[in-house]
């Protein structure tokens, strides 16, 4: 029998949504708890990732125990640094007390993460950027980004931090956009609590390949996390893994195995108009499925291919693979 | 001195937003009142589109001496057809109930377009279409969304109706989706009172000229009405007009002139992070330089030199009628 | 055992290539007979459509005997209408004397389709558009790009003809860009003999969902000829099938089937730097795989998923079936 | 009278092009003799970059001779290493033979550079990447690609070299493929004698802020060259500059002049179909238009505005000064 990898999921993937046209969501808010135990109804989930704070009169102590209930651990913690009070930037927000401001959130995130044993505070700083040509200076910006993040980072040495980059929304550009320059914002901070999250579909968006993406944060030793999803190539649509992108998401964890990352498959998905539950369920079918595919797939003749660079011959083996998942 | 044709806007252009991170919103929620209210302030404007219903608690009275008191006329009314209860769909919901109750809405929508006396009835079914592929049936879809719009027009024979198409979002794919895909729908529909509205921005993201697509409408004699803004071509921005396109934002009105089309020119921007009245006087500042643009181009010689596509003589021409426009 | 659809490829995809950068092509030049051998190698091909005129010195008595030899029928022949002498255009240059030359090379491909008893004249005017705005009249060029066709077509009543819509490459902008804007055009040509070749790459390098692009042609009863090939969303990568997008390759296949439609399952692919049979044969394996996995889809359930656009349901119904594809 | 900045081009604006569909070609080849004749019409150019080897039977001394007697100078040469002998890549190429036959074209590029007293060796290596997943081992290509660049560098430490990167094109993944990946390649060369020539249409195209690339590449201290164009966002379309993107144009020499940067200001575009003496006017034309907005431009007042990240007073201050630039 497969012994898979251990599963996990962002608790968002378990929310309801509103966007700018169905401005009275896509469904009855739920708390943190209603979420935790949407998660755990999942079956197959290890891990979650946790927005902070939690909803409106949710303490620790009920995560804790919500968590404890379902079995659930605490992969992350992100701290939400892109509402309303934050939505001119938050290391970047021109604004001393604004940036202040969601500093202390992350504090409190920080802390959130002590106590439920994570291994990583999530930044994702959706609102670091800019919309229009000529408003932003981006040394200024660049120098906010960076700095920022280096003095979080360095007040709680003890913790990891992992960026997760995305090319766009809700600005139209965001500042930590690629893996490349991910890294390159890293080796400015000269910390070495700081890495890289890497969302499969934020880098598909950003026409990136995921699996280059991978390696050169492999290479750069800043790939602390991952979560997987799918989408268009034209937006983050967040929807359902194993949807579109087959070939590539296989690739994408050859990359991971051929590497040696262990560490969670999670899920970033929002499904807007889907039962969440289900949803996490048959993208995590689908994610064993890539797992047995990576088990039939012959090694030892791809590289062989991949030395010659030979891309017949890789992808007959890749769907040879991927079709004797199936027969499991 | 310069008599420019009369400007519009959506009221939303006045309004505040929410989107999936800022759940909060980016400022407090206005109502309809307070939308005219800013409408008036901008001092250019001679018409809104309004949405409908209203914000709550405020009546068409309360409506209609507000544009009185601010001097502004209903050129449309655009019903809200895409909130939570029609997150799967206006008319091509599968629930015949949620067909029904998104009919009503704008059946309610053609009684406040005959009380405030504006010109058309805009339907924006942005919540019609498909996220997944398999997940519709295209047949099925295309007939819900020919017959029920043609059902709704034959009902308000009295009316105009003006669709207004996207490429995507909040769907992946919203079925109104180009230019040619809503002439083939309206051609099928066998009714004499239904016509497009396009949006500069939507075409552009959607990979159209937009210039070209309005040459497209007029010759099959359905552009009854436009709207302007700017964006990344990856997504509808809804930015300041004015802000990256200015070529092809002269050529959409080049096309509007030369084809002797007289409408209102409207906004339709969506300020999240920016003051919404500046936005729109500065918006206004810039259509006008295009006015001005158009008067100083040689229209003869771009002529000629249309008449053998020949793209060096046609962009110094315009060149000079757009740097002309900055002296008057 | 499994009775396959017929399979066909476009003659070029067994030519070698240039492009704008490898000025000295990849590969030496094929002569059309080069090229025919080529395609009788793969084993699994029963028609080719084949450019015109054949590469210099081939007769069509020498395409013929080759035909015969390798057991290969035609389908279709291709004018070459986007050399040097049409590079401003064919049907839509601003040069009657080049319009002519391209209308001569299409009688000369017409009568072609009666030698060899192939199925239509495909007309790809890939010139026929713009690159910039401003640089023509978009009525004029409406004009001409239908009422040139509607000519070709007038005089040859015998035969059919398909054009094959692609959003742009080599002009920023091509004429024919769209399923939507095909039928527009053809509708206004009032002929019965000129329907459309539907590209899967170029649906969805242009933004289409292919099945549904299919759907659109077929309920206006003019899919007459399609192709398959793969790419990464953004240009006409002319890549392998199956190497991307699976789901999107089985529902395009799935419509076809839906409806009845019974044509050729053809190949338009360019393998720059892949041997060329070695890439028709691997695409033949997976489109053979494509095909059992329709018959693995419990029509049924899918059927009744779709009447509620219950994409999960849907989803997991088409893995099923792929995966199980791989079974046989 | 206002004193430009020295202009530039690359010799090929003066080519004539193929593509994969006009594979005669847009017109008749062009030596590179001829092509100095044509930049030395333009009147305002003082520089060219050369590809080299020059074409047949044109002699470094004939090069020298035609440069002297048009006055233009030589600012850097671009060795051709993407034409059918590396059509699987120069330094990427898995043959060891093709990277060596691609060094020495380098190595004579690097030749010339001293002959001619240019700048730099300019290096596109345009074959380097892959087409499909799984085709390449991504740790394998870095290396490659950087060991190599780092080779060639060391081997010539009296010259300075400069990496032209893209996203793609022909590659459907080139390795050299935004600003950011350029920086960290070269950070691991180790080297001092290689930098980065940004190309205004690849970042637009990468969904870089032009602007932001070139001051990221100033912040490390790499920008050493630049050229620009135009296009659609979603290809190299080589169009000329001031054709799409005027605020996007401005604000990209608007970051170089406040940081200092002096260097050419040069023009890589391909008119395919135009005539390449007027193309390069124009754009010139264009470019100073650009350079007197700067001089409209009210610096304090923007760089007020970018201080409290104010697109709206930004945007109204550019727009004047564009405007303003017409009148001179």
């Amino acid at each position: 029998m497969t012994t898979y990898p251990p599963f996990g999921a962002g608790l968002w993937n378990f929310a309801t949504y509103v966007d700018r046209y169905a401005t009275d969501g896509y469904g009855d808010p739920r708390s943190t708890l209603d979420q935790i135990a949407l998660a755990g109804a999942v079956g197959d989930l290890s891990f979650v990732d946790l927005n902070f704070p939690f909803t409106p009169g949710v303490t620790l102590d009920d995560v804790v125990a919500a968590l404890d209930e379902t079995g659930l651990k605490a992969i992350g913690v992100t701290p939400d640094i892109y509402l309303r009070a934050h939505a001119k930037g938050a290391f970047t927000n021109p604004d001393p007390a604004a940036r202040a401001s969601a500093r202390a959130i992350m504090d409190g995130a920080a802390e959130a993460v002590r106590a439920l044993g994570a291994r990583y505070v999530k930044i994702w700083p959706g609102q670091d950027g800019f919309d229009y040509p000529f408003q932003a200076d981006y040394a200024d910006l660049s120098r906010l980004a960076i700095e920022g993040m280096r003095d979080l980072a360095r007040a709680h040495p003890d913790l990891k931090f992992v960026i997760e980059y995305k090319p766009r929304e809700p600005r139209t550009h965001m500042f930590w956009c690629s893996a490349a320059r991910a890294i390159l914002g890293i080796q400015r901070m000269e910390v070495d609590n700081v890495g890289v999250l890497l969302d499969f579909g934020h880098a598909l968006f950003g026409g990136e390949s995921p699996a280059e993406a991978a390696q050169l944060l492999i290479d750069h030793g800043l790939l602390w996390g991952m979560d997987v999803n799918d989408n268009f190539r034209g937006w983050d649509d967040d929807m359902m893994v194993g949807t579109l992108h087959w070939v590539e998401t296989l690739e994408f964890f050859h990359v991971l195995r051929k590497n040696g990352w262990e560490g969670v498959w999670q899920l970033d998905q929002f499904p807007f108009r889907e039962e969440s539950v289900e949803n996490a369920k048959l993208s995590i079918r689908f994610l064993k499925r890539i797992y047995r595919a990576l088990d039939h797939l012959d090694e030892a003749a791809l590289a062989d291919a991949q030395a010659r660079q030979d891309a017949l011959t890789s992808m007959r083996l890749v769907q040879d693979a991927l079709f004797a998942a199936g027969e499991d």
